[in-house]
C-alpha cells in the first residue's frame, strides 16, 4: 500500500472553483431547426428581417373605409356607403375602395386601396331593399359610427418592424420566444452548444445496469455513470459515456485519451482501486496539467482538476480537434460523486452551455435538529427536506447513512455547504440547501418505521411521500425528536412517545422455512432445542421485538433468561436489513428459517410457521395531524380492507378501527 | 355574414376547467431505457430486486480481520495478525481469515470467509525484520485497536434490500433517482406514457417559418403552431404537427379526423376564417360531441372543447385506435392561445404525463400601477413581471398592446386571472401571475424609450434586460409612473421627469434617400417645397421631435407655422414604428424621402443628407440606482467608445462625459 497516493496541501473550495473556472468548456455556438430549440439559449441577438404584420392588417370584422366617409356619423345619422366587395384573410384585396364605398373585409385581412379605417360590423347595417344586388346580397351599408384614419388597423411593422431587435442573446427559448421567432418567420436559431462531456468509469468492479452481476466478485452495478450523465444533460451539456475498460489499464488510458480528444470535458468518478487512479495521473502528467488535487471539502478530497491534450481527432473522424479538455475526477461513493458534481462541475456546464441555474437550484430551510461538525474542512452535508406547508422554511435534517450508501441519493434532497468555522448548527437556524437536481421536489411527507408490505400499499396512494424504514423502535425515537410526520410502529413498544393514532392493520408473523417445512420447524423451541441456521432482523425492528417476547415467554417456561435461550440459536445475533432479507436467505439455501411474515413466506412460495400476530400503527406527530399529507394518509387508512387486499395474514386490527 | 357563429350562454372558467378534465388524454404507460428516463414520471412502484450491496462489502481501505483477534488491542499493545493476502475490489477473495489472521482489502472489496470487521489502515503497522516474506512484502500486521464484529463493513442489502421499496408510482426521475435505478441494475424504467397531442392550423393565411411570405396576399407566418407545441413539448406531451391544409376544407377535414385517430388530444387555432370554424364545426357534430363553446374569460369566448370519434388506425398503421380523442379550440391570437392553453390546457396535459406542475409556473407579485376593468367575465390578463431584488414581491404591469401583437408574447411573462367581480386593481395589491412557461425568467432590468443601434448594442451586454421602444416621450411618461427602471431619451424633451443622467451617447440624423441622393434633397426644405413622398416617425419618438423643431426654426424664418408647413409635406403624418423603417420604405421605393439616422442609411446602402446631432441619454429613475442591474447598465455605459465603434454619425457625447 506504500504506493498509494496521499492528499497533502488540500486547495480551499474557491481555488477549486477557480480552477475549474479557468477551464475553457465552451463549445461553438451551433444552429438548430426551431423546432428543437425549446431551452436552448440564443448565442446571438435576433433581429427582426421583416415586418410584422407585412401589411396593413383589419383587426377586426367589419367594413374598410375612408375614414373621411364616416366624419359626422352617428345613430341618428348614419353614412350609407356602396359595397364593391369583400377582403377575405389569407387573400390579395381585389378591390380599390374609392370615396363613398366599403367592402367587408376580415380580422387580418389586407387593408384594399383607398380604405385607411375599419368599422366594427357591430356598429353597421345591411342596406336592403332597392339597393339590394341581383344575388340576393346587400349592397349599400350604413356606417353608425365616425372612424378616424388607422382605426381598428394594425399597421405594417406595426408589431414589430424589420430591423429592429427581437431577441438579446442569452435568451432562453421557452415557448413564447419560439412564437416571436416563427412569427419572424425564422426557422433555425443561433443557440450556444452543448459541451460534450466524456464520462469515464474506472472501476474493476463496476457493471452497467442491465447486464449480469456476480456479487461474489464483488460486483456492483455503476451508479455514478448514469448518475452524471443525467445531471450534464440536466446542465444543459450532451454526455458520453465510454465503455468499461474493466482492469485493462492501457485501454483505460486509451479511453481517457479518446475521450479529452472527442470532448470539452472529461469525467471519471474516482476508483477505489489504485492503479486506476495510478493510470489517471499518468496520462495527465504525460499530456495534460494537474490543477489541483484534493480539495478541503469533506467529501472532496479526492478530487482532481486538470487539463487533457488533445492529439487525434473527434468521434466522427471528421472535425480533428487540437487544444485540450477539462478534466475533473470525482470521488468514487455515489452521494459524494452527485454532491461535488453539484457543487462544482454543473454550475460550470451550466455556464458553458450559457444556461443560467434555475432558480429552484437552491432552496432556504431551518433546521430540524441540532447537528455538530468540527473537522477543520468544509462539509458538504447531505440533507433530506420537509417542507411543512406553513409559513415558515422547510424543515432540513442530515441524512448520513456513510456515503457508500447509494439510497442517500434518493433520502437526502441536496447538501448544505457547512463553513469549517462552524462547529455546530443549531436547531431552527436557517441554512441554503442546494438541491442535488432543480428538479428534486421535497417530499410532502416523512414517515419513518418499521417497514411492511401493507404500508408499501398505502405509500403508494400518496402523493410524493418519504418513507425510512429504519425500524419501530428507531422510528418513535425520531418521532420524538421532531422531524417526521409520522411512525409506523409494529408490535409491542417500550417507548412512551407522545403521538396520534391514525389507524392501522393486524399481520401475522413467525418462521420462514423452506417450501414443504422439510425440517418439520413447529415453533421458536425448534431454534433453540435443534441445530438449525436461523437469520434474524435487527432489534430495532418491531418483528425482532415479538419474537424477543416469545423468546422470554420460552425462558420464563424453563427459568431461564432470554439470552441464554438466543446464544443456543444459531445465527440470532446475525440479523438482515429488510422484512423479505431472512426468507430470502432460506431461499437461496443459506439458512434453514427466518424470522418473517406470513405474506412474505405465501409470496415467495416458501412454508411458514405462525408465532402469532402483531399490530402496525401509523403514530402521528400531535403537531402535525392537521398538515393536508397527514390528513390525506389519515384518509386513506380509513379503509385498510382494500389496503390489506390479497395479503396473506393481515386482517383490519379491531383496535384500530375508524 | 349571416352565417358566423355566434357565441351565447359562455361556459364559466370553471366549467371549462371540468369539461377538460371529463376528457381522458391519459396515454398507456410506456417502458423507456433508463438513460431516455430523465424527466419521466414512475408509472409503478420499483422494489428492490437485490440485495446493494450483493455481498458483505469492506468500507474502508486496511485489513480483513476477525474481530474478536483484536479485542484488548490498543496503541501501547498491539495485536499482531499474520497476513495471508489481499482482496481487491471487483475480485473474489482467494484466501479465508483464520483465526489470528488478516488480509488486506480494499474498500468496496468482497469480505474473505471468516473476516467479520475490516481495521482502518491507519491504525496498522507493517512488521518488517524476520517476519518479512521473501518478495520484500510484509507478512504480519500490527493492529493498535480493537474492532466489533461488523466494524468498517457494509453488510449484503444494507444500503437497500431486495423487496424493499425502491421509488414509489409517480416519482418523478432526476438523476439521483437515475442513479438508485442504476443501483439496483434496472435498465428500463415503467413511465407515464406521453399523452400525444396533434395540432391543427386552419388559417387560410398561415404559413410556416422558413417558407417563402406573400404579404400582399394578406400571408402571415405561424406563430400558434409551434408556440403550442412548445408548449406540448414543456407539459409533458409529444407534439404532433399537422400540415397547413390552406382553404381546402375537404382537406381540413380529413386533417382532423386523422389527428383524431392518431392522437389523445387534437387541438386547433382559431382561424379567423368563418369557413374554417364552420368545417370543425361540421366535423365535431358529424363525429363526436361538442361539450362546450365559448368560455367567459378574456379572451377565451372562441374556446370549444369536445371529443372527436376515432375510426381510423394510427400513425404507422400498426396499432388501430378506437374510442375518442379530446379536441379544444384555441384563440386565434398568439398571445390569446398561449393564454387559453397555458390555463385550460396545460394543466391536463401535464395532468395526463403524470407531471406535477413546476413550482416556477407560478409568482407571487404586486402590482405596479393601478387598473380598472369591469366586463363581468374573467380576465386572464397579460402581464409583465419585474424583480426588484428586494425583500418585496416582483413588480406585475398589463401588457395590452391588442391580442393581435405577437411582440406581446415576449414583452408579457404571463398572466394574472382578474375575477369578474374585480373592477380595480389597486397599486401594490397581490396578484398571482401565472407565468407562461416555468422557464420564464423575469427580465433583471426594464428599459422602455426611444430605439437605437447603439442601444441595441448595450442591451446586448446585460443579463436578460427587457426594452420595450415606445419613443422617448412614452418612456419618460412610464418612467414617471415608476414601473421601468430606466428611460432612453433622444432629441429635446418637454417633459421633466425626476432622473438619474447615466450617461449617453450623440447620433446624426437626418434624411435618407436613395443610394445616391437622385432627387438631390438637401434639407427639410425640399421637403415642405417640392413633391416628394416623405414617411415620418410618430410623435413620441426624439427623431420627430427634432423634425418638428427643424420645421418649427423654418417656420419661424417663414413667418408661418409649423402645422401650416406639415400640411405641404407629403407623408408628414404617415409614420412607421422603428428607427429603420423609413429607410426600408425608401429602400422598396415607397418613398423619396424617409426620417432616420446616418448609421441606418450608411449600413442600408441609401444616401443620407444630415439635419443635425442629437443626444442620447440613458435616464434612470432615482430609486433604482442602487439595483445591482442598474449599477451594471450604468458600468457598460462608462466606456461608450467601445460601444459606438463603427457605427456612423455616433459620437461620444460631452455633456454624458463619466
Amino acid at each position: 500500500m506504500s504506493d498509494r497516493k496521499e492528499f497533502r496541501d488540500l486547495a480551499t473550495p474557491d481555488a477549486a472553483h477557480d480552477a475549474i473556472a479557468s477551464l475553457d468548456l465552451s463549445p461553438e455556438p451551433e444552429t438548430v431547426p426551431l423546432e428543437d430549440a425549446r431551452g436552448r439559449v440564443l448565442a446571438e441577438r435576433v433581429d427582426a428581417a421583416i415586418d410584422v404584420p407585412g401589411f396593413d392588417r383589419a383587426s377586426m370584422d367589419g367594413y374598410a373605409v375612408r375614414a373621411r366617409d364616416t366624419f359626422g356619423a352617428d345613430e341618428a345619422d348614419p353614412a350609407e356607403l356602396d359595397l364593391i366587395g369583400a377582403v377575405h384573410a389569407g387573400a390579395a384585396p381585389e378591390v380599390t375602395v374609392d370615396p363613398g364605398a366599403c367592402a367587408e373585409i376580415s380580422t387580418g385581412a389586407v387593408m384594399p386601396e383607398g380604405a385607411d379605417a375599419v368599422v366594427m360590423v357591430e356598429r353597421t347595417d345591411e342596406l336592403g331593399g332597392a339597393g339590394e344586388g341581383a344575388d340576393g346580397e346587400p349592397d349599400r351599408i350604413a356606417v353608425r359610427t365616425a372612424v378616424a384614419p388607422g382605426d381598428h388597423v394594425m399597421s405594417a411593422g406595426a408589431d414589430i418592424a424589420a430591423g429592429a431587435r427581437a431577441l438579446g442573446p442569452g435568451t432562453r427559448l421557452t415557448p413564447r420566444e419560439i412564437g416571436l421567432l416563427s412569427a419572424l418567420g425564422v426557422d433555425e436559431v443561433p443557440v450556444e452548444g452543448k459541451p460534450r462531456v466524456g464520462i469515464v468509469s474506472t472501476g474493476d468492479e463496476l457493471v452497467r445496469p442491465g447486464e449480469p452481476l456476480d456479487p461474489s466478485r464483488g460486483e456492483i452495478y455503476d451508479v455514478n455513470s448514469t448518475t452524471i450523465a443525467a445531471g450534464v444533460a440536466e446542465a444543459g451539456g450532451e454526455p458520453v459515456l465510454y465503455p468499461h475498460a474493466g482492469d485493462d489499464y492501457d485501454e483505460m488510458e486509451r479511453l481517457l485519451r479518446r475521450a479529452a480528444d472527442e470532448c470539452d470535458l472529461v469525467l471519471s468518478s474516482g476508483s477505489t482501486s489504485a492503479s486506476a487512479v495510478d493510470v489517471i495521473y499518468r496520462v495527465i502528467e504525460e499530456r495534460g496539467d494537474l490543477l489541483l488535487h484534493g480539495v478541503a471539502v469533506k467529501p472532496g478530497k479526492p478530487m482532481l482538476v486538470g487539463r487533457l491534450d488533445r492529439g487525434g481527432s473527434d468521434a466522427d473522424g471528421t472535425v480533428p480537434r487540437t487544444g485540450e479538455s477539462a478534466y475533473v475526477g470525482l470521488p468514487g461513493y455515489p452521494v459524494s460523486a452527485l454532491t461535488i458534481f453539484r457543487t462544482f462541475v454543473a454550475p460550470a456546464i451550466r455556464k458553458a452551455a450559457g444556461q443560467p441555474e434555475p432558480a429552484t437550484a437552491t432552496v432556504e430551510g431551518r433546521m430540524g435538529v441540532s447537528e455538530r461538525y468540527g473537522e477543520g474542512r468544509m462539509r458538504l452535508m447531505p440533507v433530506g427536506l420537509l417542507d411543512l406547508g406553513d409559513d415558515g422554511f422547510p424543515l432540513v435534517y442530515p441524512v448520513d447513512k456513510g456515503s457508500g450508501a447509494t439510497t442517500s441519493l434518493v433520502e437526502a434532497d441536496g447538501v448544505v455547504a457547512v463553513d469549517p468555522d462552524t462547529e455546530y448548527l443549531d436547531r431552527d437556524e436557517r441554512v441554503t440547501v442546494q438541491l442535488f437536481s432543480p428538479d428534486v421536489r421535497p417530499p410532502s411527507l416523512l414517515g419513518v418505521g418499521e417497514d411492511d408490505p401493507a404500508l408499501n400499499r398505502l405509500l403508494d396512494r400518496l402523493e410524493n411521500p418519504r418513507y425510512l424504514p429504519v425500524g419501530s423502535r428507531e422510528g418513535l425515537r425520531r418521532l420524538r425528536d421532531g422531524v417526521p410526520d409520522v411512525a409506523v410502529v409494529a408490535g409491542p413498544t417500550d417507548r412512551e412517545i407522545e403521538s396520534v393514532d391514525l389507524g392501522g392493520w393486524t399481520r401475522e408473523w413467525g418462521l420462514v422455512v423452506p417450501a414443504g417445512n422439510p425440517a418439520d420447524v413447529t415453533g421458536a423451541e425448534d431454534l433453540i432445542d435443534r441445530d438449525l441456521r436461523f437469520v434474524n432482523r435487527p432489534t430495532d425492528s418491531g418483528i425482532r421485538r415479538s419474537l424477543d417476547d416469545e423468546l422470554d415467554r420460552i425462558a420464563g417456561e424453563r427459568s431461564t433468561t432470554r439470552s441464554d435461550l438466543a446464544e443456543s440459536v444459531s445465527g440470532y445475533g446475525l440479523t438482515v436489513r429488510a422484512f423479505e432479507s431472512p426468507a430470502r436467505k432460506v431461499m437461496a439455501g443459506d439458512a434453514d428459517v427466518g424470522l418473517g411474515l406470513r405474506e412474505t413466506a405465501e409470496r415467495l412460495g416458501c412454508g411458514f410457521v405462525s408465532l402469532g400476530e402483531q399490530s402496525v400503527v401509523v403514530c402521528a406527530a400531535p403537531d402535525r395531524t392537521d398538515r393536508d399529507a397527514v390528513r390525506e394518509l389519515s384518509t386513506a387508512l380509513e379503509d385498510p380492507a382494500d389496503l390489506l387486499d390479497g395479503l396473506a395474514g393481515y386482517s383490519r386490527n379491531s383496535r384500530n378501527e375508524p
